[in-house]
């Protein structure tokens, strides 16, 4: 079977959008397909709304200054202060592309493996409870294991 | 026969450069390469003129905030409005090093498949007269066709 | 054997962390790594202290505005004008995640090759007194040679 991993590094909107507009594309080709959120790619897996939990004072700045959900990303190029997202978001509809955050279903129907790095979850604070359902949990290891035997392995 | 393929997404110049000079490497070294231009990466194919297209309010808008052509990019670091760039170009002089607009024809004269992602093309009102001639156009498909046998991925 | 290569473009402090967090893990698992450092990387591999070269203005200019070792960069989202690496280290030093300058040593300790781009060196001015030692230099060729045979290769 042909695998697929991608560590998704990034936390901006467009990269994410990349990164899940290719597992779908795998995943419709029948490979085995992994997703490593870490750093401000983890961000993709918050949910939207705020858990609330118990935290130190950094963790807790860390928490409110990050997005939650990917929908609250702005973009890497063209931002202009959260207004180029707006311009993303709406020629997206205008072309039914799907936003983000229903890509990310998708992978998870399809049976692409979402993996929060619990290196970066103790790092920064992020707790289980604030990610979303149905993900997986692991470190470099979990990942390389995934990556040494994929046909395509990418860092985004 | 080995291969290789990059996904440019970056609309940086420097990042480009590097793009470039891999997949010229790889094929100086007989890779069979891709190089699929998607989301801020598709602006390096852009002629450098501007071509009159009938476009939507949004997509002229997308057309004339991005750069037309490699030429008109930015750096991804020490950009400082426009002087890294200057700079940049000023050292690579010095030191014979080809610019990237250089390194974008040797790898069409060297058999390198330059491809546009067509649903960026889409999104952002790309038309086909405004991009290079002698270049392929696909969509996340052909991308996972020739990656999933390459032996070189890399996402830029 | 397993190989793992890691092109190291980027000069953000949390970019330079992940991939030697991925090279020490890969190379944990009995692969062979290469950090192949280059552009805005490269500065990861300079020593911390001034080294005095007879350069050029411009050479000059880059040696100066550009950080020395890793320790000295900022990070690729949220570093808040300096605020956010402060931050980072501070958590890191709590959870006792090893910091990048230390990840650097390990790797060497477990023989991943640490290679800089003579043709960044040659573009920004940078010569081997102000390098690291026990590195080795190479340019794309030699990277490409790595990274046909490598199970991972990463650009990040």
């Amino acid at each position: 079977m042909k695998k697929t991993t991608i560590v998704l590094f990034s936390g901006d909107y467009d990269k994410a959008m990349a990164a899940y507009i290719i597992a779908n594309g795998a995943a419709a080709y029948d490979h085995e397909v992994t997703i490593f959120h870490t750093f401000w790619g983890l961000n993709a897996l918050r949910k939207e709304e705020n858990v609330l939990t118990k935290k130190g004072f950094l963790e807790k700045m860390f928490g409110s200054l990050m997005p939650r959900s990917v929908k609250k990303m702005g973009l890497s190029k063209m931002n202009f202060a959260g207004m180029g997202p707006k311009m993303i978001k709406h020629v997206m509809k205008k072309h039914n592309a799907l936003p983000p955050e229903q890509l990310i279903q998708m992978a998870q129907e399809q049976g692409v493996k979402l993996v929060a790095c619990t290196m970066t979850m103790d790092l920064l604070g992020l707790q289980k409870e604030e990610l979303l359902e149905g993900i997986e949990y692991g470190g470099v290891a979990a990942y390389l294991a995934d990556a040494e035997n994929g046909n395509v392995n990418l860092f985004i």
